[in-house]
């Protein structure tokens, strides 16, 4: 099976991805009957982010935290977008040409975004088209998706039937959407969703010291040290909760009943664990931010592998269009 | 001077074509301070031709038909986008994302089209971004281009600019329009501009036979035989004028205002004028056509040249962006 998931270099991630995207994602490439194909949209990402040094640093970052939280590129596929652009904005064109305008137009996601955002660009305009063209070109059998992006992976099914219909049933590969309706809600330090655009997320890759600054923030209520406090209320708790083991869920969860201990020790007992859990995750960050070159050489052996499929496709492609 | 002309493989070129665009197109590239980028644009005519078998046949015919009227492919750059799609789709989608969505959905042509065909697609709408890339790609100076068209080459300047402002004022080539005020209208066999999409049209490349028969049909008057008749308003005339010599059309004159001179005879003289002025074009269209191996090595010499070039601006693009 054929799993695919594109990442936004639009910042290094944080709690939230790495437990509710990344977590599950490495899982999910483990397994011996999968494929995973992860990628760095980062020709995506130039819709909303222009600055090349920016997504330089956060396509590196990226990197680095999917391969610090266990994601094997040995085993899967592992590159930026960018490094085969050739290949996927070509396939972009041709179902550009196989995409009603209405389609584009009343994607829910275009209209809230041009909504907000006033002004926008053709590439968001035809993002979906571009999307289409990342699964396909790789027959990619599964994609995950959050429920906001159904829709898009609708619009690659019928981009990719339209394209069949015309020049042959089995020239692309039509993916299913894999919708995690469980999918963990982490709260950020406001106990709002933790959100890279609410600026609430908590970065696990700072160092002690800054990782303890920003677990100082989150937002507590005004109960007194000495008083019992609800745990089950408390955005302390529920990071703890998250994060910690069994039994020391199960203490903590004493102490706030008892009385006694203040918001300011929950947090430091949260920072403690936060580092202690993700020990090796940290180091192995640091490592390949440190090791850049390192990094790189596994995105090219990456690229390499994935420049593989992509070549196949695209021979099929266009000999179906006698190109 | 880096001259570029993109021509869409909607068709094989009719006398219209030749007349209006092909020769004075021809001219130029002889110059030798000039140098010629003419490809056939078979990504666009994707937009609105789907089928692959008719695509290619078409390529062929303008190929062909272009050598058969001089274009010297050594000294100039002659290709087909599709076989080097990967650089014109990349730098469409880089550009793609600075091109605000209103300039796009208010162009002329494209509204004009939507309303005309009730049904478009996103390669339509996304079709001037494509020919920005087209143009850029291989830093052209000058684009020869209709009325119609202007708007489009301002597209591309805006593009290129609002790239440029981001990345580096040197980056992009803007290039500037040629807007031909004189370009000839050459009238069809009904007497409006002889168009494809009219079905008015000469080919000349078809047999003798087949030739007279499309000859005959130009609408003429009712006059009589033996009248006398006004060649200023006849459409054989009218031809006429635009392919014999200054002796054989001062000649056919008299012979209208005299009388005695039926628009049959006119006929005869036109078709055979058209026989012995692309005498040459159409023996080396026939040639080019019965030996497609070596219209097709003619055309990957081309793209070879081409690909040299796109990569140079592709390189400095990615650098750019740091990609």
């Amino acid at each position: 099976m054929r799993i695919l998931t594109g990442i936004q270099a639009s910042g290094r991630p944080h709690l939230g991805n790495i437990l509710g995207a990344i977590r599950p994602a490495v899982a999910l490439s483990k397994q011996p009957e999968n494929e995973s194909f992860l990628f760095i949209a980062d020709l995506h990402t130039l819709v909303s982010l222009k600055d090349g040094e920016q997504l330089k640093q956060n396509t590196y970052a990226i990197a680095a935290a999917w391969l610090a939280c266990g994601f094997d590129s040995d085993k899967n596929y592992f590159y930026r977008q960018s490094k085969l652009a050739g290949y996927h904005t070509e396939l972009m064109w041709y179902l550009s040409c196989f995409a009603p305008f209405p389609m584009l137009a009343n994607a829910t996601s275009f209209k809230e975004k041009s909504e907000k955002l006033g002004s926008v660009n053709a590439g968001l305009f035809t993002y979906p088209v571009l999307q289409a063209a990342d699964i396909m070109l790789y027959d990619a059998h599964l994609v995950p998706v959050g429920k906001d992006q159904r829709q898009h992976l609708e619009m690659t099914r019928d981009l990719g039937g339209a394209f069949n219909r015309q020049y042959g049933e089995e020239i692309l590969v039509l993916p299913e959407a894999r919708i995690d309706e469980a999918v963990m809600t982490i709260p950020g330090i406001d106990g709002q969703k933790m959100s890279k655009s609410y600026g609430n997320y908590i970065d696990i890759f700072l160092d002690e010291k800054e990782l303890l600054k920003v677990v100082k923030k989150i937002v507590t209520d005004a109960t007194p040290l000495e008083e019992p406090k609800n745990p089950d209320t408390c955005n302390v708790f529920k990071l703890y909760e998250l994060v910690a083991d069994k039994e020391e869920i199960a203490a903590m969860r004493a102490k706030y009943l008892a009385g006694g201990f203040g918001y300011g020790h929950a947090k430091q007992e949260l920072h403690a664990v936060l580092v202690r859990v993700f020990a090796k995750e940290r180091e192995l960050f640091n490592y390949y931010m440190n090791n850049i070159d390192e990094l790189d050489a596994k995105l090219k052996l990456g690229e390499e592998k994935a420049e593989e499929i992509a070549k196949v496709t695209m021979e099929r492609v266009r000999k179906a269009l006698h190109f």
